[in-house]
């Protein structure tokens, strides 16, 4: 039997593209002799469709499309993830579900059993889980189906829950001969090798294997990497699809395959979940440049790579907006780098509109001494001539903070947070330098100066990050064990060996500044728990204050 | 037997402060004779506490204020809302519960058995499910305990999912005495008429009286109006407490009590929830004073009442920042205004700024007509003035975009949508009129010729908001229908005999303006549905683009 496993990067609710492009992957896949040919979850109307699923007439233009696939399915089986309604007024209205068709018919539905509710899934707000597991028979075998989430509880992986049902152990003695897992299993860093565990336990259990066809491409902050894959009944891995680009994995259960190996370097996939982030952000919604503010520091060094990358050196252009505070050899590395990648710098000094900006309120100050009030008018004026370059030429702003500065709130709103995207957003420092060390793998794009030197905002005399911050690498353990972990201050201190009142300060500011989060530009989530999505703290509480 | 159901304002996380509060009203109410003495749900912590939850030391520090409490309920029955971990090692870790105490020790809990996870609320991302209902007994009474949501399936009145449990047709069969309702019901516009007629159909089915104590207080942009009531078994309304203040409602279970109305201006609850809502988000946070744009338009002039309503005229300070289109009535109305609430105002004139702005750019600009750009700069030199000030003197920004421009995208991204709380954000420009007709009720505080001139951003010369937009009433009835009740453009075309065409590109509007929405300051929820809560769009998406 020939099994295709379409790894397609669908649109969110745009039922016509996605649906063109789920009859031209069957189409294709006819040509090759396919038995099997199944899509991601939700393939129909992109993951995570979010509140576009309140719509009652967004579910019955989804469901009108099943006629469309059903005519293309002559002599096959094929399985595609879609929304349906749920027909029995109890529980929620809808089902996250999979509909399989069988020689030019819908035959049935597989709904999701598990559905996630914890980090950036809310399958919960929207979704009744399916009742049973069921097999369907095909060219002599029973084919099983199940949706992502639904083989996680086996291998205690999930988030924050322990699910009452274990649909791996109720589809077990149906006995299936394979196992088809629709998946939208977003990116974040070494996820691979979890998910890898995961299914392969669960195809060891069933003694049967398992093809996992996961969703590919960038939905508003979330990454699917894609890398779909197919599991021996050994729980062997047996064959990988491409990480971040469209494909399809072609499986024939009558050849006998060897083991394959999933290595890649952790790195590296950042890099291009980052990058493909930002492809999908701007030709998802139609635009194609990107404009920033290019300071002579590391993060905007590494947005431009990346955007670079992304969009194409000529859809870039670097806006270089030096005040009084700005150094010489900032303005030296930021032409070296934009001719390094070939792209548009422009120069728009803005010292003159700042002084005007404090004369205007030199009475309202009168007798206060500076303080950051005059950095953050720095900021905000690069952040205004960036807004106006977008308005007038249709550019999207990348703002360029990283994770570790947003989360001490060392960033300025309305300022340098002003932006569409900001690509690093969820990069830590410490991430920033070794993905900054792996573009200058080969040879040497970021000058080595912007490396080296001591971070710096630049926004008063000599002023120097860690004169207010800690060293980076103990903000960002803080920042890990406390974010993404939920540690208390005590056992994270006790845990890294670090100073009780330094870790108690940091987790302060962070939620502190929560305030500034809450309309901070979209980011590209690649950790376990992104600032953006994912995580709802209140800005008015007092637990930590 | 005397209950006390005590309407508190918790401050979310403050368990110090919030147990102190909960302890001095156990005493008090003990010194009035009580009884039964409870408190509403999730007293202890704040409704919502949000991923605060996901902090297993927070748990802990709530569930080690139970003995405090225990110690001071000798000869009294007291039921306090809190959260308690799960156990049993299976389902969600979390309860949402309530911790019962007889006579000077925790004897039981109840935990909550109908999470509610839509609109604003999320509670499966963080809780199980309670498992049974129970009664307890205490002078000869059986009194049952339901948590907020619990009562709402028997009514159907919740929302977007029937659940598959009626935890009130459990309770029947213990046939309770008494039933103790403990609530965080948020308020929305009439939402009061809703609960009695929810509170009143449970009474009267199980035939026993009951009381509901709601949280009354804004925690971050939810507003709870508090409103605890009693009902009779025959489910008629016999004692209201106060909205909006904390109160405490006392409960003779002996004395024959007649029925009593519940009445009030729909109006005049809404501008009571803007109201606390500023209150409570600058009390909680420790900020007294408040600055804003004051333009001369109706936004700005009910935010400057509601303003110096809640904090204080000594505490706002309004800011008139003409540019060159600026009318000469806008600045007079502005004067007017400012004096008749007494409040300190400055002129910060913009149009030098404006002009060096333009002219630093006209290189970049050349031979691009003038557009929208020019008008967001000038908003945003508004924005960068009024943080600036903020950042000097502690003030938080008040921002003063209403709903229906904001559904529009009629606002400016860091320029007039630049704040950290925007109060009429969840109000329509339709009762942005008839809340400022209130307020001129008695005698004329918002100066008339603001009421009647059309509106306009004035960010060019003649600008109108019709120009460019339909009219108000029309807008606001598409904004409801769509945005409140998800209907298509065709049902919402058929109902009120609009233009579909019409419709449709406002919809479109809506859906094109996410990105700016995503960066928007919170704002007060006074709707079943804000933009800045409870409402999930995809920025990405081309279902309606």
């Amino acid at each position: 039997m020939r099994i295709f496993a379409c790894q397609i990067n669908p649109v969110v609710g745009d039922l016509t593209y996605n649906l063109k492009k789920i009859v031209e992957k069957i189409r294709e896949a006819k040509k090759k002799g396919a038995h099997v040919i199944f899509f991601p979850e939700l393939a129909l109307c992109g993951y995570p469709p979010e509140d576009l699923l309140f719509f009652p007439h967004f579910i019955q233009q989804m469901e009108g499309c099943l006629d469309t696939i059903a005519a293309e399915t002559k002599g096959v089986f094929v399985v595609v993830g879609f929304v349906r309604a749920n027909n029995k007024k109890i529980g929620k209205p809808l089902f996250n579900s999979a509909a399989v068709f069988i020689d030019g018919a819908c035959v049935g539905f597989k709904d999701k059993t598990l559905l996630p509710t914890y980090t950036v899934f809310d399958e919960s707000r929207y979704f009744e889980p399916g009742e049973k597991q069921k097999v369907w028979e095909f060219c002599q075998k029973k084919i099983g189906i199940v949706i992502c989430e639904d083989v996680w509880q086996y291998s205690g992986r999930v988030g924050y829950t322990r699910y009452h049902r274990d649909p791996l152990k109720e589809i077990e003695k149906h006995q299936p001969d394979l196992l088809l897992n629709l998946s939208a299993s977003p990116y974040y860093f070494q996820k691979k090798e979890v998910r890898l565990d995961v299914f392969s336990k669960a195809a060891k259990f069933l003694q049967a294997p398992m093809i996992v066809c996961n969703q590919v491409g960038a939905n508003d902050q979330l990454v699917f990497d894609g890398y779909s894959l197919s599991i021996n009944a050994k729980g062997e891995l047996v064959q990988l699809a491409k990480g971040f680009e469209e494909d399809t994995l072609v499986v024939d259960t009558d050849q006998k395959s060897l083991t394959c190996l999933c290595t890649s370097d952790p790195i590296q996939d950042l890099y291009q979940a980052l990058k493909l982030g930002v492809k999908d952000y701007f030709a998802k919604q139609g635009f194609t440049k990107a404009c920033f503010g290019l300071s002579g520091g590391i993060d905007s060094a590494l947005t431009a790579c990346i955007a670079v990358d992304a969009l194409g050196k000529e859809n870039v252009i670097a806006f270089c907006m030096p005040s009084r505070y700005s150094s010489l050899s900032s303005l030296e590395d930021s032409v070296q780098l934009a001719d390094r990648l070939g792209i548009e710098r422009k120069d728009i000094p803005i010292d003159g509109l700042f002084q005007h900006f404090l004369d205007l309120l030199s009475g309202q100050f009168l007798g206060r001494a500076p303080d950051t009030t005059e950095e953050n008018v720095q900021a905000r004026i690069r952040g205004m001539i960036l807004m106006a370059l977008s308005n007038k030429f249709g550019y999207i702003v990348l703002s360029t903070g990283n994770k570790s500065e947003i989360a001490m709130g060392y960033t300025t709103l309305y300022g340098d947070m002003a932006g569409g995207l900001d690509v690093i957003g969820d990069v830590s420092k410490t991430m920033v330098y070794k993905l900054a060390r792996w573009i200058n793998r080969k040879e040497e794009i970021i000058p080595r100066s912007i490396l080296e030197k001591a971070p710096s905002a630049e926004l008063s005399y000599n002023q120097k990050d860690q004169d207010t911050l800690p060293p980076y690498d103990q903000l960002d353990i803080v920042l890990g064990e406390y974010v993404e972990e939920h540690m208390s201050a005590e056992s994270i201190a006790k845990k890294h060996r670090l100073d009780l009142e330094m870790v108690k300060d940091l987790i302060r500011r962070i939620h502190r500044s929560e305030y500034k989060r809450r309309q901070g530009p979209p980011s590209i989530c690649v950790t376990k728990r992104a600032f953006t999505k994912g995580r709802v703290l209140p800005i008015v509480q007092r637990w930590v204050y």
